[in-house]
């Protein structure tokens, strides 16, 4: 990782969003190679699919309501809740009305930032 | 860590409110040996004095601003906005008003739960 990349501070409007799927939207908003920490915004109805990746991943509800599933086990969060990923951990949500989660990853991830942005 | 220790679920109605200093308050929402996410309640005027820990740092501004210090470097941040702390790394914030903060670390700080908890 080149070392410009690293900011200290980030200010949410000086940061694009970048689409990351149908209703979906993300900002990445610090990070280094061990921890990222990224805003994720989703139109009532969207959602991630069930996926797995070996970061390890907590994730924070700023605002809204979520359908989560993970290992097969279902919960309905809302604003302040939390939820835990372990590595390779099929885990999946619905946003159940406009809605927005922190998701922050162990270690980073890598293919967040990969395309034209190191 | 006991694996009892690790929730898939966090609702933060459940979990109680931790002394942090003075005007200062904390949640544990979610953690596993390689990342922690704490939810931190400020009243206004109250700080984190200026502090080094290894651990990496990512917050989030959930609600209100504060004056944040990081290596001797100053900036007002607002809602939305995040900041990144290094190993080692000086750093500390006052909240100017009623203000709340995402702490994320990597790896978790054990420090927090080796009272009572774990």
């Amino acid at each position: 990782m080149k070392s410009q990349d690293l900011q200290t501070f980030i200010e949410s409007n000086k940061v694009a969003w970048e689409a990351a799927g149908d209703g979906v939207r993300r900002k990445i908003l610090g990070y280094d190679e061990s921890l990222m920490l990224v805003l994720v915004e989703f139109d009532e109805g969207a959602f991630g699919s069930p996926h797995r990746h070996p970061h390890i991943q907590v994730s924070y509800v700023v605002r809204g309501s979520f359908e989560v599933e993970i290992d097969g086990k279902r919960r309905t969060l809302f604003e302040g809740d939390s939820f835990y990923v372990p590595s390779d951990c099929l885990h999946g949500a619905v946003a159940l009305e406009p809605s927005t989660l922190i998701d922050t990853f162990a270690p980073m991830r890598e293919d967040y930032v990969s395309n034209g942005r190191s």
